[in-house]
């Protein structure tokens, strides 16, 4: 396997993400790497963050690998793609919930992912820190999500070092709730995200990169109603997309 | 590049599937070739077969790479994948028709596939050679159904040499309309479409495998309410499964 770094920089340039050159889209994958796979046979993986990876779990069952605690997301998508073409005896679970910040995973962190001491580590945080501040709900700052983010992260590794990461980049689509007043605040975010992601070295999933080019094929509402929270369409194409990044595509 | 026939040994091999193994379920995919993809730069993909890939396509746009006209289904939900993440320049187009059988296919194969020459051509057909039989609207026999499949793919291949095949494996699931009175008659059907796939060097997308493995991690209706019809969960598993098989993966 080559080093994660090393991994890490194949997936910038194969997304042709920087900090220069977020919005330009999605180019097409890097060549699939054997042996490059994050998850592995046995490991336990996690989704964290907020209502685009909640999508309607089911709190009462706390089962892996079922679709009613898993959701209706892209999280559930991409579990499904692992259980059912990934390595064996995985566990998959998902821990987000509607409505958190960064700082509310913080909250909620030991109980809701350091106990289950993941292999893999998936987090999708971004834009409800934004949105709760413009609709006046919230008074966090740029910075506050930076550090808030850059602190979860070096936790996490303190307390489970071999963990592997995967930061997923926020994203929005120009349509619903999402209008001009949105950027370029919202790039920041995302720019944000790269950077705690390269610190930490995790693996980035582009979605932003990922819609723009999307929203080529077929209009913003089909993949996100409001411009937020994904379509049925929308969640498979994530899911595609994180598929491709945990197995050295993206 | 690995020649086609090794390739398709290889996808035989990491599915799991042969005559005496069709039920068996899928194993973890192979691991991806590089070079191995079918759709290249500049290629046109065609999808063909019945309702599972017409799924609502609009008929009036005949434009390619647009969701109206591709419809809301796993053919869709592919082009996407390929259209986003695949090769630059590519014309993805579907023309499945609702209620078709092979023979069908047949009919219209001059208009709807050889004057469109496309690169690539995936076909799913075979569930209402059945179904209508069963129904008795149709009185056709597994016998016609591989004559006609195997004479469809001839007639392709003399038009169109260089054509790469996808064809894929027709399913259904345990629900709704499917009930034991199938079995094991559809699973003729089932290795008909995989003989027919060896015998004209076609790439094999093993879809009762795939969704006789997703069974497990949520009830049949999840991903078929009727047993015949994908929903759109099922259909995000399915262009997952298409994808990495055309990618070399599976």
């Amino acid at each position: 396997m080559l080093p994660r770094r090393h991994f890490l920089g194949s997936v910038a340039a194969a997304t042709g993400v920087s900090a220069a050159g977020l919005a330009a889209g999605a180019t097409p994958l890097a060549p699939h790497r054997p042996g490059n796979e994050l998850v592995r046979a046995g490991n336990v993986v996690l989704f964290q963050g907020d209502s685009i990876t909640d999508a309607h779990r089911r709190r009462k069952n706390d089962e892996p690998n079922q679709q009613d605690p898993l959701g209706r997301g892209y999280a559930w998508l991409a579990a499904a793609g692992l259980l059912v073409h990934g390595p064996e005896k995985i566990r998959v679970y998902n821990r987000g919930i509607s409505g958190n910040k960064v700082f509310q995973l913080a909250d909620r962190w030991q109980r809701d992912c350091l106990d289950l001491k993941p292999d893999v580590l998936s987090i999708l945080i971004g834009v409800n820190d934004v949105w709760h501040k413009k609709n006046g709900k919230y008074d966090g700052t740029l910075e506050k999500y930076a550090g808030d983010y850059d602190a979860l992260l070096k936790r996490t590794k303190k307390a489970l070092p071999k963990v592997r990461l995967v930061v997923c980049e926020p994203f929005v689509l120009r349509c619903g709730a999402i209008d001009d007043s949105w950027f370029p605040e919202f790039d920041g975010y995302r720019d944000a995200a790269k950077k705690v992601a390269e610190r930490h070295d995790a693996t980035f999933v582009a979605f932003q990169g990922m819609f723009d080019r999307a929203v080529k094929y077929a209009p913003p509402e089909h993949w996100a109603k409001d411009g937020v929270h994904p379509s049925s369409a929308g969640a498979a194409l994530m899911a595609q997309t994180w598929l491709d990044a945990v197995q050295g595509q993206a």
